[in-house]
């Protein structure tokens, strides 16, 4: 398949609706330029990045790369304001924004002819978001790696009732790493996906290779989402993990939690890959995921898939 | 659409590959009878019934229903021995096991003429269930009401986890109480869905009002997984589930819980009607399910809803 019209890839001006996600630690220049050469839309993930490397970042991408990428800014990071001012600066075309309020930024992004996406895991919040002037909503589920919602929802539940809110297009995210659950969020109702966990374990991912390949391993039920007294987080079970378990099993206060998490946890792990201590972040799909390709490999498979999908588990609604 | 022709409605001789779960307090003759009638297949839910009060059900559903249902014994009961013998001796066509392992009986039963489902939450119980000869596997997802898996894993990661690992044919449960669902659910390569939170809350379901009114308005988050130390099992987030959750964040042990917890909490909630003081089981999708209609209205809207999300959900893929 050439391409997929609709409402997601129309308004990003990309041929398939798939989005990489902005992940800590993962979505750099490199990442974000070969999903978009893909044919699907690259983010950069700002939330590990001060202004100035955002800057290169962009810079980076627009030489890998004359196709529209994106940036994903966490309303929470310290340094949003200042990374927005770059982003506009910059020209960047495309902004999702996640965790905070989306009214914050979404006219004064559009005054400056930037599409938004803002990332929500509530039919509530996609309401506000559509309400705040939003283009597109991306729903991510409780499978999902990472940063969480505190309603626990899963993609099979949250897209269809996100879905019954919303004009404006839905984009499903959690738990996506194959044409199969891209043609399983289709038919929820969803008009693209947003794919983190698939994406962080590809070669352009800035992840270590140490992180990665331990991705490549994980079982169902090797991550769990912790640190709910904090920020629900999905995180693989390492020793890491075990510690903040047995403090959380035993009744620790979110102060004494917030101790051991520490400073730097995501970097040490995930980027300079101390696979033990360090905080690891991927979703529960990382069960399925036993290679580490190239992000066009991941987009032609998931278009593969999603063609024989269609036609080998939905022949027989062939008859309508 | 008068028939889907695959494995699953081959399997059990059924028009739809749509069943009904056998929930605790809701899944009498009444409501396996219903489903059965509508083309899908109803179950009796053994799991709060004794030998005698099965027999009973048993005979009730004949009365009502010509055309072939099921019984669901979760293997943990104190009276499976018991149910067995009488299923066996009823001649019961069809078994759903749960909750325990699937060599115990699988043979007997086939022995006895009797086809069988198991229900697991993931591929290694899958692939044990195939190993003891089964005919069908049921993969439920941790957005699903009452007992659940440790892994937590999704519908959405489960199934295709699952799939790769099975020959037989493969039914998804959790978080499925529409049309959309059902497809999304064909598109992942399941075969047929195990419906229970919808149909606890419909005419038929020996639920109590109190109980299935209180369903029509939950919203997302207003269930969540609890009872980690000893099953995880998905409540409603009433009294009951604010006492068991505050013993667990200050650290409460199995015994502690176990005391909380008590006995006939179930029957009290959802039978009796206490909707505070009981244990309510609901899966998460109950945030979508707004009415209480009959079972064949269910089954109806279901197929009707699946022909249209095929075919305006995934119209942009009628191109291949």
């Amino acid at each position: 398949m050439e391409k997929i019209d609709n409402r997601v890839t129309r308004l990003f001006g990309i041929r398939y609706p798939i989005i990489s996600g902005g992940m800590v630690w993962c979505s750099g220049a490199k990442l974000a330029a070969a999903v978009t050469n893909a044919g699907g839309l690259g983010l950069i993930g700002a939330g590990s990045l001060k202004p100035d490397m955002l800057r290169e970042h962009i810079a980076k991408c627009r030489e890998l790369t004359k196709e529209p990428f994106g940036v994903n800014v966490p309303l929470m990071s310290p340094y949003s304001k200042d990374l927005m001012e770059v982003i506009i600066e910059e020209k960047v075309p495309i902004v999702f924004t996640s965790a905070g309020n989306p009214q914050l930024w979404t006219e004064i992004l559009h005054d400056n002819g930037i599409k938004v996406a803002h990332v929500v895991s509530s039919s509530k919040f996609a309401l506000k978001a559509q309400q705040a002037g939003v283009d597109a909503v991306v729903a991510e589920g409780f499978e999902a790696g990472g940063h969480n919602g505190r309603e626990e929802t899963t993609t099979m539940v949250l897209i269809p009732a996100v879905k019954k809110v919303l004009d404006i297009p839905l984009i499903a995210a959690g738990g996506i790493a194959t044409g199969d659950a891209m043609l399983a969020c289709l038919a929820l109702g969803a008009e693209g996906v947003q794919v983190g966990s698939r994406f962080a374990v590809c070669s352009e991912s800035s992840a270590s290779p140490e992180f990665k390949t331990l991705c490549t391993t994980l079982k169902e039920g090797d991550t769990m989402l912790s640190l709910k007294k904090i920020s629900p987080t999905r995180l693989v079970k390492n020793k890491f993990f075990e510690q903040v378990d047995a403090a959380e099993q035993s009744g620790a206060t979110k102060e004494e939690l917030q101790e051991i998490l520490g400073r730097g946890k995501a970097q040490q792990g995930i980027f300079l890959g101390d696979v033990e201590n360090g905080e690891l972040e991927i979703g529960q799909v990382a069960a399925i995921i036993r290679d580490i390709p190239t992000a066009k490999k991941i987009v032609d498979n998931m278009i593969s898939e999603l063609e024989q999908a269609y036609k080998e588990n939905l022949k027989i609604l062939g008859i309508f």
